[in-house]
């Protein structure tokens, strides 16, 4: 584990806790001390982390903020350039570039798991954050079947159900449920703090409605700047849509359209259909593109996939 | 009370389980026969429900929708004229011009739960919705004494904590913190529901965003069309803000200045001070610009304030 915050301390509690071996390295002394003060092997001395890691094949889990990628995929390079790497950055494609650009695509497989609270650092975690949350693993072109049943086995480990996906799509998907919410709540936060009487009056539609506006800004920031593009388009989609709703309510009065449409579309989401994935395997002849259908149709891995047994 | 939905249902519960006598009014039969089969004296005849009103000079509570009010209180005004009477809706301004209309605003103090859920009828409710909720009483320059006592004492029996304020104020906080959430959440259910894979994601902060759009869209309907001036303000606002964040995103991949505000405010929020109101006397000078300037201060009472025992 590289990186022991509210994510990365949480996969070593799971992992731990299913019985894996795991050892871990923090850039702060409180993180590596809180791990160590609960039996985890953990330091702030990245490269005894990432020495073990490369005498023991280990699955080199990414679990730092996006900012500071660059620096420890460097350090993965050059120490421990052969184990199969995974990460569980809020966005897909630019950290799949960042590997890229350290030349360490080769064993990297993606992967984001969908959970989380407003707290952050090591305190904030427990094992059992990832039950039944969805644990995106990408399935991009150049994804190696072997490392991609080990990221899908550690999800599962974890309590987590795997969700097949393309960096790209990931990201688009991300930008409209996760990154768009935070700025939502955060706007919505801003308006009502201006309105004397609001706070005194808020009750659970603006607490849930600001719930992650709680978060700490430099993780909302990193996920959102490093979604930019996919975020632009689910920002002005939103921003139309509020739009045309100011202008119904000033020329007719009405809410109609925006509140009917709404209702229908979270009643959806509440029916939406899951459905269990069990027969693809892993290597065989397009599985990635089978698996990437699959998940986009709700279909999630509960039960680890076979692999096929002859290296192609 | 007047209409037996998930508000007014609720009231029969909680003031009947208080103690208090009561008995009600709902248009529809699945309404009212849900209360006769919980033990509660329910009809679906305005006229018997308004005479015995009447007969006992019981504090009427008018809890249907906003659109139902007019002819509800046409009925009042001819079968109960000198009953105390209150509201529940989330619109305080538009319920006082329909009350002053009718001619009933001299035995009137508006009033608004400040809770829910995002289901509604009478098999939605339960005696405990109110507890430690803020129930606005509205404390405009007509309102009596003697009435607004009774509303007091209500709301607190119910469990609430009262939270006095004039009815424009409350419409202002009330665009902030519960109708603009409403728009947001549709908006972004709108927005996710366009994506492939969205779905597939959504995890905790989609789910909170948009848990509201779930409500039934004529009520959603009916509290922000009724609060339309307010809500127009607190719209530009929020898409000022946004507007203001996409362009950052776009020109400098930034969204600094809204997530660090945002954080700030919600972080406000969560510090937000109670304090209790013990010194205004009900009918005593001024008392109506004091309970609101403590109203806006985030101070609640918690228990009953004396009356003034000498009529004014």
């Amino acid at each position: 584990m590289l990186g022991l915050g509210l994510i990365g301390g949480s996969i070593m509690r799971a992992a731990a806790a299913a019985g894996r071996e795991v050892f871990g390295y923090n850039r702060s002394v409180e993180g590596a001390h809180g791990a160590l003060a609960e039996g985890f092997a953990a330091t702030t001395d990245v490269h005894e982390t990432l020495t073990r890691a490369a005498d023991t094949r280990a699955l080199i889990v990414l679990a730092v903020p996006m900012p500071a990628l660059p620096l420890m995929l460097a350090h993965v390079s050059e120490l421990a350039p052969k184990c199969p790497l995974t990460d569980v950055t809020s966005v897909k494609s630019a950290v799949l570039d960042e590997v890229i650009a350290a030349g360490l695509q080769e064993r990297f497989v993606g992967g984001h798991p969908m959970t989380g609270t407003e707290s952050s650092g090591w305190s904030a975690g427990h094992a059992g954050l990832f039950t039944a949350a969805p644990w995106v693993v990408s399935v991009d072109d150049h994804v190696d079947p072997v490392v991609w049943s080990m990221v899908m086995n550690l999800a599962l480990e974890c309590g987590s159900v795997v969700v097949p996906a393309k960096s790209d799509e990931h990201d688009a998907a991300a930008a409209a449920i996760s990154h768009l919410p935070h700025l939502l709540a955060e706007a919505l936060a801003v308006t009502a703090a201006e309105v004397p009487l609001a706070f005194a009056l808020a009750a659970g539609s603006f607490r849930d409605g600001t719930r992650v506006a709680g978060s700490a800004p430099d993780l909302v920031r990193a996920m959102c700047e490093g979604n930019c593009s996919h975020l632009l388009t689910a920002l002005d989609r939103v921003m139309d849509l509020l739009g045309r709703a100011r202008d119904s309510l000033d020329w007719d009065h009405s809410v109609a359209e925006l509140v009917e449409a709404g209702h229908a579309a979270r009643t959806r989401y509440d029916r939406f259909p899951r459905s269990d994935i069990f027969t693809v395997v892993i290597g065989a002849e397009n599985w990635r593109e089978e698996l990437a259908a699959a998940g986009r149709a709700g279909g999630v891995i509960r039960s680890a996939l076979p692999i096929r047994d002859t290296p192609r």
